[in-house]
């Protein structure tokens, strides 16, 4: 007998039918002799009202009281998953945050996991009572109500998994697995059967939207199989894992892409000690998180500065820099947001060159120009005109051999 | 400074509009210098959406997870009340029931209160916070969600004032108080500045929905002072008190009727010893109330029999009386549920005669006949065809000297 994971996001449980369709898919878990904990997201649309209400209230809400309103979301879904698995045979009951307890650190509204004491989980499950967990939430110093962050019920499957040392966490969401691309764009992309901790971390950072970063990096910690899969079909999924368990590795797993970037240049700026101190210090203090960062060769005592950040943040990356004005001497400064960066991914890079250079050659032969890069252990990632987004990925995909 | 507790209802907390205006109301109150907690339903729809949800998924759900989808209709108002109240200068902050904690047995879905330990609430309304308890809901054994059944949202803030030996509990509501009978029917109703305990007891267990019984019976052992105002209006509401505390009393106070009763009558049944026990036993053991019962002077060794339900109640009453066919022994059963209860209260009754022969003579004068009556040490019911509702109310209203 096997202890499994089993989370469902908000388009899988968005009514009352599929919340059948998901406890007919924990049933068959159980009917193959498995102890399953559920994990559910609020119904989809529900958090987006209950944060609107909170909006209409305050412009900025008490982080405490807003966890209590959105955590809501969550307890309606597992009672009524509960129910639906009781109505067909299965024994069920369900879990708020503060009743296993998930214990949480007090930032509330992006609280972070701290332990989750397994007692009453066990207690139930070895009962062969199916555990169904509100997602997304925990609870804090103080007996309060903390939530995760948008996207924390990935988190709260991951963190459980790992405090009930299941033998695999399903991730079941409105795709069927991770691709090599967004098929969306490239056509040919292809699903991979297994992916490595690194590698989906990689991609979930650098834009493919279907595990939240914080749960990759969790399962990664405590070496928890994460099977990513749709709720929908029945297909099986990628399975998130250690590298040791891929035998045959590509030297390139997956091509990420992320619009949400936009580039600033500071032309001529006095090149002296100190000058980038004086541009990213005021830009930290304003809790602005710069990405990719280059300098020219400095030419006449002046450099052009190049450097990215979150498209939501581009107008105060402006303001801050405008407001630096006096202390940090430059000729212009150039917002740009159409901009794309794409990465491609992959653990065999460590072990295999010319990656990089496959990467430039590609698309250079294509005229895409390239704007600025940056490079780790596992990726290479250039940033280059948004209008080439679609022509880049589909090149890449075929020069690294992922098309089907 | 006084310790107040304040109730809303599913009206007065509707939408975001509404909130907003409570929180005023509740500032007005803490801006007195009172110390104040906040009893909140659920925005009024919220808790019938719930419940369908339960109901689409099972036809009886499972109460214990019942409670924990309907409870978070409450959770949601009270953190967007809180949040209002911030808004506007208010220190304030939300208890769930287990937060408070508001321990109730485990009877789920009509749970009771054993205790409310107000170290918590102390704590946070001595630091000058005001207290936002959820309603209707509380921790039962196993630290499962509990509700109090519909309505309990009262219970929750009198059991409340009771634990905080609050100077008032005010129930802010639809109706701007308790009126001698329902203003709706009988224009001249008039609204009584204050009523006892035990007329308020009676009236809201004969019909008049404006607070729930076991609300006033809690009020009444802890002898809270309830006063039962609009949220709508500003002007002063019903103060439910003790009797010494109601100078000039009216020998009647009120006049309510339910048409919620249905009569049934059983004809020519065998006048023996046990006939009673022979009828009695099995509604009772299919836990249907019996409210009036009348039987004829004996004739021939039969009689006839009549007695009252619950209209909801009714054809299952016929139903389990067929069934008795065998040992209970009659000519005909009939049942109608054309009937309303008309019941005239007042404590001064105790002191005064003939409150019961005016009541009878008045219908008389109208030609209505009475079906049967029933009497307690303040009230007297009577049952009638339900087409003279309107007559009669108007026709007692006057002769109690009850008109505006």
């Amino acid at each position: 007998m096997a202890r499994i994971v089993q989370k469902f996001g908000g388009t899988s449980v968005a009514d009352i039918t599929r919340i059948k369709s998901v406890a007919r898919r924990v049933k068959r878990e159980v009917d193959a002799g498995n102890q399953v904990a559920v994990v559910v997201s609020a119904m989809s649309g529900v958090t987006n009202q209950l944060v609107a209400w909170t909006n209409d209230l305050a412009e900025i809400p008490d982080a405490r009281e807003y966890d209590v309103v959105v955590a809501s979301g969550e307890q309606v879904t597992a009672g009524l998953t509960a129910l639906a698995l009781q109505e067909i045979g299965v024994p069920a009951r369900s879990f708020l945050g503060w009743q296993v307890p998930i214990e949480t650190d007090g930032s509330h509204g992006k609280a972070r996991i701290g332990g989750i004491p397994t007692e009453s989980l066990r207690g139930c499950m070895d009962a062969g009572v199916v555990a169904v967990v509100a997602g997304f939430q925990g609870v804090g110093p103080g007996d309060r109500v903390t939530t995760l962050g948008r996207g924390g019920s990935d988190t709260s499957a991951v963190a459980l998994a790992a405090a009930l040392q299941a033998e695999r966490c399903d991730i079941f969401t409105d795709v069927d697995g991770v691709y090599t691309t967004d098929p969306r764009i490239v056509a040919k992309a292809r699903k991979l059967d297994k992916i490595t901790y690194e590698e989906m971390l990689e991609m979930a950072s650098l834009g493919a939207k279907v595990l939240q970063t914080r749960s990759v990096e969790l399962a990664m910690n405590h070496r928890v199989r994460v099977q990513v899969l749709s709720s929908f079909t029945d297909a099986p999924g990628t399975l998130v894992v250690d590298e040791d368990e891929i035998v045959e590795q590509q030297v390139v797993s997956g091509i990420a892409y992320s619009r949400d970037e936009a580039k600033v240049t500071l032309v001529k700026v006095a090149d002296r000690p100190g000058v980038a101190a004086a541009i990213f210090g005021p830009l930290s203090a304003g809790a602005i998180n710069v990405d990719m960062i280059v300098q020219n060769i400095s030419e006449d005592g002046t450099t052009d500065l190049t450097f990215t950040v979150a498209k939501a943040d581009l107008a105060r990356t402006v303001k801050v820099l405008e407001e630096q004005r006096g202390t940090l001497v430059y000729q212009a400064l150039k917002p740009d947001s159409n901009v794309v960066k794409i990465s491609v991914i992959g653990v065999g890079m460590r072990s295999h060159t010319g990656v990089a250079q496959l990467m430039f050659k590609t698309l250079a032969d294509k005229g895409i120009n390239i704007q600025v890069i940056s490079t780790s252990e596992i990726k290479v990632s250039v940033l280059i005109a948004e209008e080439y987004t679609e022509l880049a990925l589909r090149a890449l995909h075929t020069a690294y051999g992922l098309d089907v």
